[in-house]
């Protein structure tokens, strides 16, 4: 049976697998990814591109090192308007971001990539779309000041199994593709590969 | 301000409105919900005519305690090929159940209902598709022993945020109903009477 490893240093995909009931380890990639999304961006490529690009990237590094496991990436990528957004630096930025996105819609990208032998061997890509109501000013002052630097972990500026929830008016699509791991998707390919049990 | 009181004994609501951030009592009904649900059953009603009364039933005997509040109560309800499905009162009927729904769709119907002064006063219904695959005898033996007890507070021997996702091949819906508590309405709800912030 081969090893399950996540390429990841995201305490929520990390969460999503134990949740899951998963036995696997965690070994972090160490990709500076915002350069990387940068030199894509720069080149012209889509939100779609970055999210895959970035998968296949994070697991085929941490995959050179355990060549026999099944090695899980994933990437998620914000898109607004025709905008990519990363996550801000600060709390200043994140504002400005909440700002930007309220009332509209946004789509969450989230892509996952098994890596065997240092290469790519599967992928899914997955969308949810969702819709940032028109908070008020105030609402966002007291959303900023109460979640403090989680609002830098996301490019989105929340979490939607948190108090992230309401921001929205509406949301589509699947719970783990918001959360940045399609999971039933990589749970079916790891019963294929004889992971996990079926 | 109006005080929110939720009318349940159900950790998952309780965690849900917490996770949102929502400033909230709890009230248990102390209602029998299977003699009601038999009842009904008796009657010829349907998965939302049930869901909607024990929701409303269920708010309304806790509004009563504390009319001046808004009180939340919920229902979900299984539904599958026609059939309703109630909590199994054993291991032995879990794993019947199980093996019922093994390889099939079914609905999980989830209403919520807010009451004040005694009566209703707002309520919402949603919907969501679920797709049990195929596991194996093997797969649902080390499943039930796993999990345990557990498996008997829902009808269908699961918690999609735990490893009961591993049963699935499919899943449409809002998560929140699935959970048992649709919530953006709520929230949208709370946010008119001015019980949370705009």
């Amino acid at each position: 049976m081969s090893k399950v490893v996540l390429a990841s240093s995201s305490f929520t995909r990390k969460k999503i697998l134990e949740d899951a009931g998963l036995v696997f380890s965690v070994e972090v990639p160490n990709v500076d990814e915002q350069e990387l999304k940068g030199a894509l961006l720069f080149k012209g490529a889509s939100g779609e591109d970055i999210a895959g690009f970035l998968a296949e990237h994070k697991s085929c590094i941490v995959s050179t090192r355990v060549p026999s496991a099944l090695v899980i990436g994933a990437d998620q990528v914000l898109e607004c308007e025709g905008i990519i957004y990363s996550k801000p630096k600060n709390l200043v930025a994140a504002k400005e971001q909440l700002n930007t996105l309220r009332g509209k819609k946004h789509t969450l990208i989230s892509s996952v990539v098994v890596a065997e032998g240092g290469k790519r061997i599967w992928e899914h890509t997955d969308r949810s779309l969702l819709h940032m109501r028109k908070f008020s000013d105030c609402f966002l002052d007291e959303y900023i000041s109460k979640q403090g630097k989680s609002l830098l972990d996301s490019p989105g500026c929340y979490q939607v199994e948190s108090a992230g929830i309401q921001l929205f008016t509406s949301i589509e699509g699947n719970h783990f593709t918001i959360l940045g791991l399609p999971l039933l998707p990589v749970l079916h390919y790891l019963r294929l590969r004889g992971a996990i049990a079926a």
